[in-house]
């Protein structure tokens, strides 16, 4: 499972982990927000899954605003696809957690795509996810030989609120995760970029307490 | 382009430069054969194309007998996915490739996959490469805003003696080229691997003069 230290991914993790023996995954991508991957590493631990981090090549996903402290993050959303966009970031990250599954024998991966309360990206959309299912069910030799693969995108349709609602019944703490695109080395968000104000916004929206921690 | 060093992706390489201009990527993913990518860089050089070698992650594509020494590179062809199959590597490898043409305002990609002269493997079947185009064009901020990624596949349908004549009509150096899967540090092939033996019967057919070094 795709653990990025955010939000979303700290439920997918609790749903996951009610039914399966996860090992979580995370990337280092030379990401802004690396205090993230800290973040990743704890909730992991706190849930008693096997965790990875994965080391990615520093001249690949340039030219975004996530990955070049030269391009501002925006503080209001934007229409099409926002400068935060990380060029083929899922793509990458799904292409690993492939070949992760395909060592381990494992069948099912899960990822934390939403397309309702979502920036804008792609690679997030439920049409993406069933073309990388079908794309990696000819890819390997699992799906050669037959075992074919699940991409479980368990928040796809949940709004934020739902994903709070959800993962707080899960006993998730939410004060340990880090969604701010920007947050400083400690994991505190700055509060007014995209997603610390969809974040914002989902808590608001939830009726549950916000126990994010702003600089 | 991807370029692994190979005598198949250095004719890609040749036909690509005809009319493109061309990037070569080639992936440190701590293979066997790794004087493979030492051959890549000269190969670009000559070309006079730009260059990029981007280090994989060493704890993602294992359980391979191209990446562990522990398994024996077999000197026999056999039925089914070899064991020299790399767990999800195309996709891996097509995925850095379209974070990389998207930063560079690129639609077009240029792989050295067969699906005559192959080695079993699932990824290099036009079904395949059809399904990552497919994906591709979902992922991407380029493929949202309408300008479609192609993967071109110029020896999909060759043998392996076509893309030797192909090549050498080109000027391509198959000297310097390196396919054996266990390859020494000066690139000197083992000529009994599953890619010798597809190599040395392509020089074969194509009544060329074979002038790879042997051990």
């Amino acid at each position: 499972m795709l653990l990025s230290g955010g939000l979303d991914s700290a439920t997918v993790l609790a749903i996951a982990n009610e039914n399966y023996t996860c090992h979580a995954i995370s990337f280092n991508y030379r990401q802004r927000h690396i205090s993230e991957l800290t973040a990743a590493r704890k909730i992991a631990e706190q849930a008693g899954v096997s965790y990875q981090l994965i080391d990615l090549d520093a001249g690949v996903m340039t030219g975004s605003a996530l990955t070049e402290s030269a391009i501002k993050v925006p503080e209001q959303l934007s229409e099409g696809v926002p400068v935060t966009y990380v060029p083929a970031r899922n793509t990458i990250f799904l292409a690993h957690a492939l070949a992760i599954a395909e060592v381990m024998s494992s069948s099912d991966i899960f990822i934390g795509v939403n397309a309702v309360d979502y920036s804008g990206y792609p690679d997030c959309r439920p049409a993406y996810i069933e073309a990388f299912t079908k794309m990696a069910n000819l890819a390997t030799k699992a799906g050669a030989e037959g075992r074919g693969l699940i991409i479980h995108t368990p928040l796809i349709a949940m709004s934020k609120a739902e994903i709070i609602r959800t993962g707080t019944n899960l006993g998730v703490d939410y004060g340990g995760t880090v969604s701010c695109y920007q947050a400083d080395r400690d994991g505190r968000a700055c509060g007014v970029c995209d997603s610390c104000r969809l974040r914002r916004k989902g808590f608001e929206d939830s009726g549950i307490e916000d126990i994010t921690r702003y600089q």
